[in-house]
């Protein structure tokens, strides 16, 4: 866990929220990315040291969906950059981190990701983070 | 604008939610400091690239209180690194951005920071945070 990744903000609408980011704080939109089996789309916007990922729903089935209906829009997860996640995960087990999912799904950009469960953050959503593995590239080619 | 600065995270406890950091996550505490004007605790903790700032309410009027009392512990804000706070502000505002409050205030670390008013973030609190006036150490020493 050696730096933030990115921050994942869950938002109705990136066409709405996007000109906040751009025209307002002068923040530079990467791509936009839809991301069917997570039900999502993404918006990468970069901030300098980290990503900002704006998170909007594909469908109501979508989790960013329901976040937002018991939520409102807002601050969804802090993402921690890291190598080898199949073995930062069994590390973190053993230090008693309860996950969402331990098996590392396909995310955005490509990365395999798996997500702490908030009862472990402290309220925080974490999720691990893994570029290093070139799977999803592979899948996404 | 032109990184993030830190990542505020409303906990009930520094004292309970710390261990998920440094033990867990394997990061680094910088220090704790009180800030009494905004009745908070704060712990800096080196997440690499941006900072995570742990928030614990030092009574019941604090507005960290009352955030953890309506939603929970969680994320709470994202601070932005810039220089020239008030003529930043003046810049947003100008964009129609509203702040909370547009008189900078004292902030933890001996940072002038301004918060941006959640509407305008589309459900995020955004935080302008400077740390090149030297004010907030002059206040501190």
């Amino acid at each position: 866990m050696k730096k933030v990744d990115h921050i994942g903000i869950a938002v109705q609408s990136i066409e709405k929220a996007l000109p906040f980011y751009t025209k307002m704080l002068a923040l530079t939109l990467v791509k936009i990315e839809r991301i069917e089996e997570q039900g999502v789309a993404v918006a990468f916007i970069d901030a300098g040291n980290v990503k900002l990922e704006l998170l909007e729903p594909l469908h109501d089935a979508s989790p960013i969906a329901r976040f937002i209906q018991k939520r409102g829009q807002g601050l969804h997860h802090v993402a921690l950059k890291v190598e080898g996640i199949e073995q930062r995960i069994l590390e973190l087990k053993s230090k008693g981190v309860q996950f969402v999912s331990e098996q590392p799904k396909l995310g955005a950009g490509g990365a395999e990701v798996a997500f702490l469960h908030p009862s472990s953050g402290h309220g925080v959503l974490y999720e691990l983070c893994d570029h290093s593995t070139g799977k999803g590239v592979k899948e996404n080619e």
